[in-house]
């Protein structure tokens, strides 16, 4: 890729390239969207598409260019450091987040300028002395990653409360898929196994909440060989899963009743054949196909549907275990692909037997397992903790992670959403467990034979 | 007004020629405002700009040319039905309120067509053979023009949420107010008197809850002779207005205290000097000017004020009979006039000496009453009940005022943001006590002497 | 009746005879009840019965007795005025109103000690003399009626919240009733008519609310013989009542929609046959009898009721002309009486023909008006205004009832549970529009012929 | 103790023997309370003292004597079912939480019969073969000293909402304490460490969320030699820790926004000298003593405080290893000493030296620790979570505790009014973080130096 601020195609190196391609990628996710679209806020979990084009942008502003304190002279409209601060307490008072979508001035078309300007400006860091700064360029472009993932479950939910029939973000027919087969299991071994990652210099970029790596000490678990299909979740309705309060964890179920949940969110039945649903999906309303990966799903729905089937969640560090060797290929972001759905696939054929006599081996191998990068988030039965040892950073930067460690739930292994690259065995995503907006389904575990 | 839809210029009829001015205005009035500004929906109780725009010509749509029943072939978007139809229940189902600022599709270039389809369609009806649909045409053109004024005043809310500083709906600098002197009283002789109308066939057109014409007894009263100052409220809140119970309702007190008021609506202390006050206007921020009439203040507010000030509000019919025989001149909305300011406007120089002993005369003639028309509505004591006999139209037109006649309070006069022609002596307008984002101050009324 | 504090049967005033029978009543009333159905509040608008006891006794002590500064000296805990305080801004701070119920200590048995305490140091009052704290007195007596009436509903809210079956406050067996057959109109002539009464020196008792004498023009207008009845009301709910919006004011139908209205309150349809109804009464569940009076319906579903049956509601001067001439007499509240129902009875037989050719003649006469007086309070069409000259009196007695003019509905007539003698023809009660707990029932109107 | 139900004084088994000393401790703490204390329910997390000796009651009622389906021949009131179950939803519709306070009949008075009823039923419980139902029975004495705790918090709850000044429990005076010193660090040796316990056939009892024992990897850790004090805590509101958002998880610093928090709960400045604090305690409101530990902070208030510290709390794990071998020991109920003071107890003098140089040694040993157990509960910074092969067990029973592992903080220790016996070094309390009514105060770690 070539930077387009360059007069000539003088090399470029490759954190440069990486700030490009991850600018443009955002500029490509918004492409599709009206000026309209870009400026709705559905619920206060949700921003809106202009905000994530100008935060993101912001952080830049404000951290890199900015950081000598002078961030007033990169871009002189100080209230974009009020209205695009997302929650960086140190930075200052900030915008009240339920009405971000209230935020008509500056206009769409300043924002665009906005991200243009703060570009050019970037390739002054990038020319000049190699410093700290570029630290923080590097997680500014794993930061907007991040954002391209939330502008897409975000513009979902806007567009699901547009009430005109179908609309959507891509125009994709989507085909039916191939049965996945049953649910096989595979057997890790535990012991005391090594989780997490310690920082070094040069080393691949990490979040701070990826460490320190420290040992913990798992048991044999088994774990499905691949997703929960929308198909087997239907049984789980039909069964009353949404009606039995012994399948739930408490505060899940005064959740549910409050909340009115009875199916998955975006799921809707067909009003004229109530044993028929439909789907609504960035490619628009369709029939559910019960092959997919069942997503869009709470916490607490998925540890209820877990009970109900007789086994449970994984937690976050059996998932990380079984995940280490496993290459991260998998359904992830490719909006330059014409043919992309914006949506989990259904798993490919199984690989392993099924029943729990499953033959996988676990520790280094785990072969088997279907669908363990990609497709949808896995919720895990661990609440977010900070690992032994672990420090946030100094500063503003340092509330990145540290401060959301409490209330909220490990989800592992990256979506159809996640931009490519951006996830490993080790990265650690988090929700509150009531959460259902973004791509989250269901992998289940059972405790090895051994100790059952 | 020439027709623009009409290839000549042959003579247009009157009501023809009011429907393409009042729908002219409409698209003046949103022409300063962007995609963006006219998306958004502050608050429950208003609505974005492109919805007031498409809900007035629903109106036409569904109860002209669908009249006989086929609306849905007048715009082939049957969504346009539940998304734009107010509060009409007999039409159908529709969408709820709050979620008016969440429609991005249809784009606000589709509204626009959809204005441009239905005007067209129209042109039919003023060539078309005489029928009941011409009485409903005038009641449309009536509406639309309640929907300026609410045009008005929610985008002034959607602006004043918005964070920036200083967004003005019209880049007008507004000079200060020259001193309009001391309130003076003219009193008002009762009687058994008549108020309302009653409607006729060929008569000037009127809103059902203006009638019919009855007799009411009003007492003597004495009117203030111009509206409440903002110099005069600012000697309210010094006198803690807004803390002593004692002057309030007691509903309007645990509104009061709920919502935390201190003053009116859009007003704000100058942090660095809080005996300073700035005023958030259609025109931008400025400093208070302690001469021009206070505004955006709910009933509760007015009622406490009219108690500190020894005095209370009048009654509607009070107004009314005072109002009747004075000509329907003021300060009313006036887009195409470069220097008008869309707010009201201090009194001119008084007619009647200062103190209770005004020399001013009731019934016919009231001299001496500034600023009866225009400026903005005046709130009075009065619950917005139906008048005697009052009957509400048969169908969903019926809903047009008779079933808002519960806990709402009657205004009177016009305002500044009310269209030219469009108010007069018989006019209610009523709005709920505790709302403050629409145009409303306060007139205060005496006992007479004699009763005393 | 004898004055248990005095040692011989010394000739009393009848202010003292009046203030004993008042206070002993409220005692009777409380009688049946337990320590624990005495403490608890079931929701903010209602009070616990003990909170009734102590703070109609407060008013004596804090008005009377404490009348010239000293009510610090009356009974030596100085929380008392605190807690016990129900809305007099002017005396000092109050316990917030929906945290009565939390009030374990003072003990009721100390409450019990303060209201002899009070009532023993009232004698010296009485013996006193004659200044205007006689003035007080009354008022305190009229005070304390009105809590015996609020005390006995809300009883009746505490156990119907009780989840044991029927609590009951008397262990009565209520009879089946007459029909009291189909309903009739009486005709009253309008004109321009006196409302209200003046207070002068040495009169009868009235509420400040109730002046001045003033003239009102009604017209003519036809009235109901009777309330409407339990069997009607059915006629409405099974006519889909309250599932249709143009029946109902747009703030009564979201209200219902929100409260989830399809019943008077204290309805229950049975479980095992929903086409058959029971009823909480104060004499525990009965299944419903068709001939009594609906009760506990808000003013909001009493005119949906009388849309739907092509009436409206009274005015409160419609009302008030009618009755004016009628004498006082009707089901009130007899709590010595062992067969007394504490419940509305049917009307007994009509004395006017049926349909809308009515004999009966307005103005002096009216006869033909069954429950006029007593049963259940009539919802009025008239919101609670201050009449013409209406003056507050000075200082906290003034909040009485001036305050609460805002945002209330008047009723008219009195009920099951109003204390004998209490209520008159100018007497004005007033409740918001959306409150049930009360004993509130309704009689239709109709513009007469000629206006019709 | 002798069985005051047996005529003689013949040898009763241990079970026997507990069961009629929980009961009795239940009603000698309800003792000191009136009737109208007994009722009522202070918010929806709190629960009536009324209540609470039921529902412990209709434990043995329902899973003792009701095993074989006959649980409503126990008790001839089929609403105890209804009213008195708390959670336990295999068990039928239950009355919803937050109307406890409600419930004036069954009087308290039946509900001491009810109390008796049922303990002279359990005799025979004793007296028959034994099997399965004593193992309920024993979980019934420990579920009902877990309700001991609650009566005393939750009518703490209760005194604290009466506005009467300074109602008391108990009346006790409360000598100041002396300065228990700086605070030390005794350093704990990690290691691959066994937890939790395993349930054993005649073994002592355990809760089923306590197992099974597990082996967790725990690293070296320094803890505070005791709990956080007063006046330490004075300091971090004096440094502005309550406004400092860098120190607070996100939903913490929300819910203290939200809330208002500005010092632990029951904590009062002087009106007249806000330098100088007030508490409010079961002995009614006295001057806050700073060397007493720090108790009714919420978990991110304990959180946050750490942060500032300059520390964090210990995982739940930490303190397990460090606690094991420590005897169970300190302060905690003892209603029947006269002096007992219901409230956490200053710490004795240190047996190490202040400063991170602590001498203490880790596992095995653990000298120096003082006020491990007793005093007040210790929030860690553990979420509650099923261990590894955690299994509920069957049926109702099941629910006890392991739907409650979502959300939820673990607490570890004990308090002042834990019932002596009752806790273990393996015991597991848990409240959800934002709470504050409980025992709940602040042990800090550190990690130790190698690993810092």
């Amino acid at each position: 890729m070539v930077n387009p601020w360059l007069d000539s195609d003088m090399r470029i190196d490759p954190l440069e390239e990486r700030y490009v391609e991850v600018r443009a990628r955002t500029e490509r996710l918004a492409a599709p969207l009206s000026v309209e679209d870009q400026l709705v806020q559905s619920m206060p979990d949700t921003s809106p598409t202009k905000w994530h084009r100008a935060h993101t942008t912001w952080f830049f502003a404000e951290f890199v260019l900015g950081a000598d304190g002078t961030s007033g002279r990169v871009w002189d409209r100080p209230e974009y450091r009020f209205l695009f601060n997302s929650y960086y307490d140190a930075v200052g008072a900030r915008h009240p987040r339920p009405d971000r979508g209230l935020v008509t001035r500056p206009a769409l078309a300043e924002v665009a300028e906005y991200r243009a300007h703060v570009d050019k400006a970037m390739l002054d860091v990038f020319g000049g002395p190699s410093n700290g700064a570029l630290d923080v360029v590097e997680l500014g472009t794993h930061h907007e990653e991040q954002h391209q993932e939330l502008l897409l479950i975000d513009i979902k939910h806007v567009l699901a409360m547009n009430p005109a029939v179908g609309p959507a973000y891509a125009d994709i027919v989507v085909a039916p898929s191939a049965d996945p087969g049953p649910l096989g299991w595979v057997e890790v071994s535990g012991g005391l196994v090594e989780v997490g990652r310690t920082a070094t210099v040069g080393g691949d970029f990490m979040f701070d909440n990826e460490g320190p790596a420290h040992e913990v000490r798992v048991y044999d678990v088994a774990l499905a060989d691949r997703l929960v299909t929308a198909g087997e979740w239907l049984a789980f309705i039909d069964d009353g899963g949404y009606r039995r309060p012994e399948l739930w964890k408490s505060d899940g179920w005064y959740r549910a009743l409050e909340e009115g949940w009875s199916a998955p969110l975006y799921w809707r039945r067909n009003p004229d054949d109530p044993s028929n649903w439909w789907i609504h999906t960035l490619t628009g309303i369709r029939p559910l196909d019960p092959h997919e990966p069942v997503v869009h799903v709470s916490h607490f729905e998925a540890d209820a549907y877990a009970t109900w089937a007789g086994a449970r969640l994984p937690t976050e560090f059996e998932w990380e275990h079984a995940a280490r060797d496993i290459p991260v290929r998998g359904c992830c972001l490719d909006e330059q692909d014409p043919g992309f759905t914006y949506h989990p696939t259904a798993a490919g054929p199984s690989t392993v037997g099924s029943g729990s006599g499953g033959s996988g081996s676990g520790g280094s191998g785990c072969g088997g397992l279907r669908q363990i990068y990609g497709d949808c988030w896995e919720w895990t039965s661990s609440a977010y903790q900070p690992y032994p040892g672990f420090r946030p950073a100094e500063g503003a930067i340092g509330e990145y992670n540290g401060k959301f460690m409490s209330g909220q739930q490990v989800l592992r292994g990256g979506g159809a959403l996640t931009p490519p690259g951006h996830v490993r065995a080790t990265y650690r995503n988090f929700f509150h467990p009531h959460t259902r907006w973004h791509l989250a389904g269901v992998r289940l575990a059972r405790d090895a034979e051994a100790h059952r």
